[in-house]
């Protein structure tokens, strides 16, 4: 059993998310952590602290599209922002957490393959059959992945967790929770780092 | 003739922009470029992005409460948050570049002192008699001062500095532009050396 804990919060539309996502399970391994990928929906935080979104608020998501093209650059991460940047990242969620319950490791491979297709090869992820097709390369059925997506009780299960983001304190992605101690934003990974080696600040 | 150039935009009510100050001067050594204190306000940002004051904003301004202290814990720097924080920080922007126009280094040395003031022995700055007794520490006679906190020339430097930020894409603080390339937040500093060592990216 690892001996420390991060859950990784995140929206699937999110770029900021997408860089963590290159990076988290190895700084997991090198730092002796479980990591919990948790999809949740970031709308639902912006309705509580009343911030938007990034890309749609004026300068800061000019900054933000110059940031995610540099980060590209100067990490050597593919990067492609989406026509339709961003998107309600429902089917994509409800289809993770439904595999979660199959088989974890699955689940973070069809998460990773789905930040790939959406933020290297612009795939949209609104329609729940891309996303299904998508699943049954991660073992889950093509039609139980699109009778998931519309089942009440994964419906009902991406709400509780996005429930338990905002219960948390999450409101942004990526969101760190290591060890209980939060970090907000890719930018903060290496201040988590410091913490999981026992800075004991 | 330093070969580079690093203007470092900021609030004087901001407490991560107060870390940042720690670090700026040095990173202007290393990096072989000359540091601009600019400060402005913040408020005018906030009017065009509709990004409110972060302190204010629910769960982000518990976030940055807490940060602040681990940051403090994490660097060794002292830190307390002031009762009055945030505040409206006219008087003390307009001596800043007051002073500046008589020397640009007493007028650094004024604004360290006056942030050391603020978050370490929470001292008020709203009052023009506590700044003016402040600027005159740093060469900047007191009576002088005090008139200069009312000068309309003054007030119109500080504004015209403010809009300078705007039409350069500052809606952040701190926020550094070197060489031209915007970075926003004390935790890109590491990211804007990277970049002013000819990252190349």
């Amino acid at each position: 059993m690892p001996r420390h804990t991060i859950e990784f919060w995140f929206d699937f539309s999110s770029p900021y998310a997408y860089f963590a996502a290159q990076d988290i399970d190895d700084i997991g391994s090198r730092a002796d952590a479980d990591v919990a990928w948790r999809p949740f929906l970031l709308g639902a935080a912006f309705q509580v602290t009343g911030v938007g979104s990034l890309s749609k608020t004026p300068i800061r998501g000019d900054y933000a599209r110059h940031d995610w093209a540099r980060l590209s650059r100067q990490r050597g991460i593919p990067f492609r922002l989406p026509a339709n940047h961003p998107y309600q990242a429902l089917a994509v969620s409800r289809a993770y957490y439904w595999l979660e319950g199959r088989d974890p490791a699955a689940a973070k491979g069809f998460a990773r393959a789905a930040f790939r297709a959406h933020f290297v090869d612009n795939v949209s992820l609104i329609d729940p059959d891309t996303v299904a097709n998508l699943a049954a390369r991660y073992g889950g059925p093509r039609m139980a992945a699109l009778a998931a997506i519309d089942d009440p009780e994964i419906k009902a299960t991406f709400k509780a967790r996005t429930q338990e983001a905002l219960s948390k304190g999450v409101f942004g992605s990526p969101f760190f929770i290591a060890d209980g101690e939060p970090f907000w934003g890719q930018d903060r990974m290496a201040m988590m780092i410091d913490w999981l080696q026992g800075g004991g600040w």
